[in-house]
């Protein structure tokens, strides 16, 4: 098999084509190099089953020629600054709705007709439920790179329904582990190295979030992909730990992995920004009915997350 | 109040311009005129409080432009094109995604913060529920259209809770009446015009549909308008009436309107096309608890179509 993966040297993308590429496939991995690190991609350079292609997916002339001959599209390429998302509404329009209409146009004029695509677990909004199964109530979006992520699940879900596409929805919790390159562990590991005595944390600290290894996720889809086939419909999965924590536990644990006792200084409120969901925890037990599992916790997940960033400070300062 | 209203000359837009004129407002009509009709605004171009630009949503310049100096936006400009969306998904996306998004940052730019929007009970996709509620399970969206209307709602979600938006979005089910453009009695009527001993009816006939006459739905618009003022959050409801009824119910009365006895021939199949769905019933507790209720029902609201179209039948020839 032939993948061709946008976003591929990013952090979900960079993974997945690592893991493909030992599996003995063929990758294209498409990145504009805007957030992707091309060092990511260091190992799979040397594959000779590796194509690297710098290119943007809102080129869709480009995009679509480089998509040709693939057999399966991982779209991973998306605006993922939740944080800021309402700054530049324009560009998270761009990246992630023009994006994905793109990617799709650039896979029907190549007669391809399988994705699985990173979705979130925000398109939930502030949901009643928890954990909050594929089938809760019709959500309010609550941001629009949520909004914007919701849009490209149901525009795949319409090229299934419409043309015989496959489609493969994946809802994230954050993800961790290597090539981790923004989030929470990120600004606090960045934050200790700078001021060992004190650590700011947005909202009160005691917003409750899951979390994921990336190689339990990779494990996930995976499995997903290889379960269902070209089956023409298109297939919902959160995907997530069967747990969760409050961000001063995860605070607690990046702090004790670096050998620090800082005061924590909270900003307050039960959010840490406009559209923060106070609480995220997916019910995983249609991924689990397939036979997964998490090997790695959360806590062990942002302790291998913080080790992997001592040892990778460039990637600190990378932005 | 002075209303800006996108769409301004199509079925709805012109028909909430005329009533907003009728209540004493002042109302920018805004239409590129694609599909509406200038006809429409025919009495409305006799009221001094009254203003029609034509341009286009698409153009985002024109747009800050036309909408300065008002108070509120009704948003009905779209392609409205259920049955063929997914012939043309680069037109369906622009017109009611970026156009969309086009409104939203036109209302940022003058500073004006209230947005009432018209979605789809196609949101819903092929729901379990019937009658389906506003917070049915969250949905896998059947065509594009419906799509890039869940990504409106969406949009103006965020837009409510990130820049302080009061937004109404109304998940209409067909409606008809007075400056009907398109859909199935248009059809019906149009075909039986041509030809009095024969009717095609798309699929078996008896998909089942809710419809609302146009003027049921002005009164449930503008009740929820001025019961929630500027509250700075979104509101959601179903309009539809509180009955549905098959196709071919429809199709006998159209016919009986019109004294005819045609011989219907089903094309087959439980959809009448691609993302059709086969059962549309809302429910509309969430409306009727202001106190709202429906004054025509579904054969009332079709033979009134009827009647319209026989006395207007230019418009039958103008698509």
């Amino acid at each position: 098999m032939k993948y061709f993966v946008t976003g591929g040297s990013g952090f979900v993308g960079s993974n997945m084509t690592d893991r493909l590429l030992s599996l003995g496939h063929e990758v294209v991995a498409y990145d504009n190099l805007s957030t992707g690190q091309k060092k990511f991609l260091s190992s799979a350079e040397s594959n000779s089953h590796f194509r690297f292609i710098q290119g943007d997916i809102l080129d869709s002339h480009d995009l679509t020629t480089a998509m040709s001959g693939c057999d399966f599209v991982f779209h991973f390429a998306a605006n993922a600054d939740i944080r800021d998302n309402l700054k530049h509404p324009e560009f998270v329009f761009e990246q992630n709705a023009r994006g994905t209409l793109n990617v799709l146009e650039a896979m029907r004029a190549n007669g391809i007709k399988s994705i699985a695509f990173s979705s979130t677990g925000s398109v939930y909004g502030e949901p009643d439920v928890f954990p909050t199964p594929e089938t809760a109530p019709y959500p309010v979006q609550t941001s629009l790179y949520a909004a914007s992520k919701d849009f490209g699940e149901g525009m795949i879900e319409s090229y299934c329904n419409g043309y015989g596409f496959t489609g493969y929805i994946f809802r994230f919790v954050s993800l961790l582990g290597e090539r981790y390159p923004h989030g929470h562990v990120f600004d606090f590991v960045k934050s200790l190295l700078r001021d060992p005595e004190h650590l700011r944390i947005l909202g009160n600290g005691h917003q409750k979030k899951s979390y994921l290894y990336i190689q339990d996720c990779i494990d996930a889809i995976m499995l997903c992909v290889n379960t269902f086939g070209n089956d023409e419909t298109t297939h919902i999965f959160n995907l997530g730990a069967d747990e969760y924590c409050e961000v001063r536990d995860s605070a607690k644990w990046i702090s004790e992995r670096m050998n620090l006792s800082p005061e924590f200084e909270f900003t307050g409120g039960i959010r840490g920004w406009t559209g923060d969901s106070p609480f995220i925890w997916l019910d995983t037990k249609r991924i689990r009915a397939l036979g997964w599992k998490n090997k790695l916790s959360i806590r062990q997940a942002v302790e291998r997350t913080v080790d992997y960033l001592l040892s990778h400070k460039w990637l600190l300062e990378a932005r």
